[in-house]
C-alpha cells in the first residue's frame, strides 16, 4: 500500500502550509486572523473528492473541470474562505497527467490540450464556491470575468472556448494561468528544487518558497498591491536568501502590510505533489 | 456539501496536531527530531479509506476491525512511526456509530457489542503495520499480546475472543481499551468542553488537552515511565492550567524529557471529532 495520487495531492496541500517561514502566507507559524492554519488543513481534506476525480484516467474519466469544481467544493468547506484555489488548479491537471503515466511539462500539457468548453463552465462554476482575488480582465472580455462564476457560462459557450483558450486569456494577469500554458515550466522548478535539497521537506520548501519569490515577482501579491510592490516584495525574499533579513522577521513584515505572495505558495503546492510522485517522502 | 464523515475524522486528527501547546506531544510548534509535525498530516491523509469503511453502515457494512486495520495501514504510510494508532482506535467506532445515527455513549457501546472475533483478528493484524508502545500484558494472557500482531490471531480465535473482549483484558493497563469499556467517557467530556468553550478551535482544544492531563494521569506517560511520573505529569499540568508555569514552558520541559501524554492526545482527537460531528466547525 502507498498513499494514493489524491492522497499525495492532500499531502501536498498540507505540507505547503506546515513549511515555515513562508514569508506573508499562512504557516505553522503565522496566520491572520481570519484566515487561519487550520483553514488550510481543512481545505487539504475536503478536496479529496474532486482530487479522486482528477485521479481518474481512460476514455471515462471525469472531465478536469468538474474535478476542479469539486474540489474546489470541498475545499471550501471551511470558514476561511479561498484557501487553496490556485494551488487546486495547478494539482488537478497534474494528478490526471500522472494517473495516465505522464507526469511532465509535456504530459501536462497533454492534459491541456484536450479541455474542453464543458470544462470551461465547471472551472466559472468553481469561482461560486468561493471568493478569488483575481484582476479584472480588459474591457473586450468583461463578459469572461470568473467573478461572473456560472453566470458567464453563456457567454464561455457562446464563444466556444475551451478551459485552455480561457487559461490563455489569462496569462498576462495570472500566475496559475501562465503555469498551464506553459508547460508548468515554475511548478517543475520547484519540485526539482524540492527534490535537490537536504534536511526535511518542510525545511526544503520554505527554502525553495524564498528562492522561486526571489526569482520572479508574485501575481498575487501584485493583484492585491502593485507591481513595484510586487518587485520590491521579490527584493526582500532575495535579501533573506543572502542572510540579510531573517526569513521570520520578514516573515512577521509581510503579515503585517498584508503581503501575501499566494501565487508563490501555489507554485510550490504543484511541485511538492510531482517532488511526492517523483519518490519525496516525509 | 459538507465534509464527509471519514473527512470530518481526518480533520479532528490534523486538529488535535494543530492545537498548542499539547505539552509533551507534536504540535504546530513542537517536535520530536525522527516524529515531525508533517507524518501526523500524513498519518491523517493517509487513514482516509479505512475511515470510509467505518462510515459504512448497513448489514453488509465492512467491520469495524477491518476498517481500523485498513485505517492503520494508510496512517503508516510515512517515516514518523506510530502517529495515530490510538486516535484511530477510538475514532473508528465513533464514526460507524454516528454513520448509525447514534453518536452516543450508548450508540458507541451498541457498535463495540457487536464486534466478533474476526475483528479481533483483523486488530490484531493492525499491530503488524506499525510498532505501537503498549505494557506487556500478566502473565496469562501472554499469547494475546498485541505485540505479536497477526500472530497472535490463532490464540485468539482458539479463545473465541471479540474484540470487545480483547480490550476488555487490557482495561487496566490501556487508556483507549478503557474508553472502549466505558463509553468512550472521557471522549465524550473531551468533546463538551471543546464544545463549550469560546476562542479559535485549536485554542479551545490545547486548553481541553491541559485540562483533561490535570485530571487524570496519562497512561501512556505510566507506560513510557512510570505510574509516579504520570502523576506528577498530571500535578505539572494542573500547575499549567493554574497559571502557575507557561504552558509552552512546560511543553518544553516535556519534550526534553521524553514525556508525552499520548493516551490524552488521542482522547483529545476522538473528542474532536465528536465535536465536529456537533456542529463544531473551522
Amino acid at each position: 500500500m502507498n498513499l494514493t495520487r489524491a492522497q499525495r495531492a492532500q499531502l501536498a496541500l498540507a505540507l505547503e502550509v506546515c513549511a515555515t517561514p513562508t514569508p506573508g502566507n499562512v504557516d505553522r507559524h503565522r496566520e491572520y486572523p481570519d484566515l487561519r492554519f487550520e483553514h488550510f488543513l481543512a481545505g487539504a481534506i475536503g478536496a479529496h473528492d474532486g482530487l479522486e476525480l482528477a485521479a481518474e484516467h481512460g476514455p471515462d474519466a471525469t472531465g478536469i473541470g468538474r474535478a476542479f469544481e469539486h474540489a474546489v467544493e470541498g475545499m471550501s468547506q471551511q470558514e476561511g474562505g479561498n484557501t487553496q484555489f490556485g494551488a487546486l488548479l495547478l494539482l488537478v491537471p497534474l494528478v490526471r497527467s500522472a494517473a495516465k503515466g505522464s507526469l511532465s511539462p509535456d504530459g501536462a500539457t497533454a492534459v491541456i490540450n484536450t479541455t474542453t468548453s464543458g470544462d470551461a463552465a465547471e472551472f466559472y462554476r468553481a469561482f461560486d464556491h468561493v471568493n478569488v482575488s483575481v484582476k479584472s480582465p480588459p474591457e473586450n472580455l468583461e463578459d469572461l470575468d470568473v467573478r461572473l462564476g456560472a453566470d458567464a457560462i453563456p457567454a464561455v459557450k457562446e464563444r466556444g472556448l475551451t478551459l485552455k483558450a480561457v487559461m490563455k486569456h489569462a496569462v498576462d494577469r495570472d500566475g496559475i494561468a501562465r503555469e498551464w500554458i506553459n508547460g508548468f515550466e515554475r511548478t517543475f522548478e520547484a519540485a526539482d528544487r524540492i527534490e535537490n535539497k537536504g534536511g526535511t521537506v518542510p525545511d526544503r520548501t520554505a527554502k525553495t518558497f524564498l528562492e522561486l519569490l526571489a526569482a520572479e515577482p508574485d501575481p498575487f501579491v501584485a493583484i492585491q498591491h502593485d507591481e513595484a510592490t510586487a518587485q520590491e516584495t521579490s527584493e526582500r525574499a532575495a535579501a533573506a536568501l543572502a542572510g540579510e533579513i531573517d526569513p521570520s522577521t520578514l516573515g512577521e513584515s509581510f503579515v503585517s502590510e498584508g503581503i501575501n505572495p499566494g501565487t508563490t505558495a501555489d507554485l510550490i503546492a504543484g511541485g511538492l505533489y510531482v517532488a511526492l510522485e517523483g519518490g519525496v517522502s516525509v
